[in-house]
């Protein structure tokens, strides 16, 4: 019997996990949900159906694992405990500062419940987290560093298009590859924000609008560019839709480290990642951590767990003899 | 109180051990236990003793976990399931093909004694094995790739030196940029043995040796180098010595894949190694895990485990609750 897998939520993260459990043969998309008006709402697959939020606790019986699909800002913190008290549930919360107390709060509603929840799934937190976990345990006399991009960054972009006289706007967060280099060699250097990161801004102005001013308001932004070099680009409507319509992200994770009785020898562990689209890419990760909800739950386990807490074999549909025999 | 860690077999991966557990402050190096005469064996750790290996079995009470640094080829097949009865046992058991026998073995005598046992930890089988079933739980709809290198093969320097004529040789293993960058770029290549790695030899012949004849019988010599693209120097005893002295190594596991309704996405995601030192790296695996067997057995878990079954949380000093806040 498939994995019965409902959607709560179906924005961009939501149509993602949709095409990866189409990819999962063990899986299946049992419903999806949505706070508009599931008339309005049409979904890729044919075997399921859209319902309203709200039904979804009617449904307990239908839905193997629930995987929540909203923004970390005001969705998850209210409906990842919610529905983990009915559901088994996953999701890809990532304020990285506020985790403890999601943590906290999913643990005492998914225990309330008798159900597993996983929290934070993704790649940043997520499989970023994992290397640095891995990472750390492993050289332990080292340093960390995370670089992300090249990629969009949607609260910079979102940030751009508030200014005044932006029509529209792309953001991309760019690792600096001389201080990747220094990095990878093994150099350990210190690096401040400047040195790890520049931004490429692509901004289609309002006819008529001072474009010096709308510059120098985002190289100046505080938070946003003011601790970045940020290089902004003046494009057409029709450029920026023809060329930077996609979501790319990636990234980098890099953990160097010193052994030997001396620490005469240097090690370098990297772990990258280039996506075609971010959303996508965060929906498979989703999905993989899914089946491991659903297997820990058939043991009986309850309570919040995050990537570190899961082994690595509850993630893939392989037995435990497959994968030693072709992947160790 | 301190994970009592002790060493079975004092060679190049013992001493890695020694050097790792120096850099961890919740471990301390209980005994050394060797086959040789313990008095001719001195190791690096004033506060811990060399012991025959025959008097383990005895010294249970006072070792939490023995990490086993003998060969593949004929030590831990016999040793890991004989010393699994009476300790927690870490191996880097690296024989793909001989690993469901060995965890088998290891599992019935770690079951009868009452002991956690993990098999097979290092890189490749280790750290490589796991980013392959990440990679293949993340994106299902994908293709594998595991390149190797630079660094030196113990397997095909020791080959070169029995060919008659060659008094000492290093071999290096390459993988083919080229293949690399079509890997990394997505494009999914088919690659033959020959197109993935190229094997570098540095050879000291003896005086007056047939050079070409060496140099013939190593790069047609089957298994080892036929299949490969091989290149050949000869260099002074005094050169091998100054150049090619350590054990570097590292490699590439690679996994790109597609996703979306239609495909219409793709994704690489690359894990890689850059290692001075073959051993010490697999030593510092090898006692993450022992920390990772010690609390498994603490929960009263018992049996075989791979690095596939363990959490990675298991691995780390640090506590959940710290994990989350810092490292996710």
């Amino acid at each position: 019997m498939s994995i019965r897998v409902g959607i709560y939520g179906y924005g961009n993260l939501g149509r993602g996990v949709e095409c990866a459990i189409k990819q999962n043969k063990d899986m299946e998309l049992a419903a999806v949900f949505t706070r508009r008006d599931p008339a309005t709402v049409s979904i890729l697959t044919d075997t399921a159906k859209v319902y309203h939020a709200d039904e979804a606790v009617g449904m307990a019986g239908q839905i193997d694992v629930m995987i929540l699909c909203g923004g970390s800002a005001t969705d998850l913190p209210a409906q990842t405990p919610a529905l983990a008290e009915h559901f088994n549930v996953i999701d890809s919360f990532d304020t990285h500062a506020n985790i403890p107390v999601h943590f906290a709060n999913v643990d005492t509603a998914a225990k309330k419940g008798s159900h597993v929840g996983i929290i934070s799934v993704g790649w940043d937190p997520g499989m970023f987290s994992l290397n640095r976990l891995y990472g750390n345990a492993i050289l332990a006399n080292g340093s960390d560093y995370t670089f992300w991009g090249k990629g969009v960054s949607q609260g910079h972009s979102d940030a751009i298009r508030r200014v005044e006289g932006v029509k529209d706007a792309k953001q991309y967060t760019v690792p600096v590859e001389s201080a990747l280099e220094a990095v990878r060699a093994g150099e350990n250097p210190e690096l401040s924000t400047r040195q790890k990161h520049t931004r490429e801004c692509f901004v289609v102005a309002e006819e008529g609008a001072d474009l010096a001013k709308i510059e120098k308001e985002i190289v100046e932004m505080p938070n946003y560019f003011a601790d970045y070099d940020t290089t902004v680009n003046f494009i057409s409507e029709e450029e920026l839709k023809a060329k930077h319509s996609g979501i790319p992200h990636g990234g980098f994770v890099i953990r160097s480290g010193k052994t030997g009785w001396e620490e005469e020898h240097s090690h370098v562990i990297e772990y990258s990642l280039k996506l075609d689209s971010n959303p996508e890419f965060t929906s498979c990760v989703l999905v993989a951590y899914a089946r491991a909800a659903y297997r820990l739950a058939q043991e009986g386990q309850t309570g919040c767990r995050t990537v570190f807490d899961i082994a690595p074999a509850y993630l893939s549909a392989q037995s435990g003899e497959e994968l030693r025999a072709h992947m160790l």
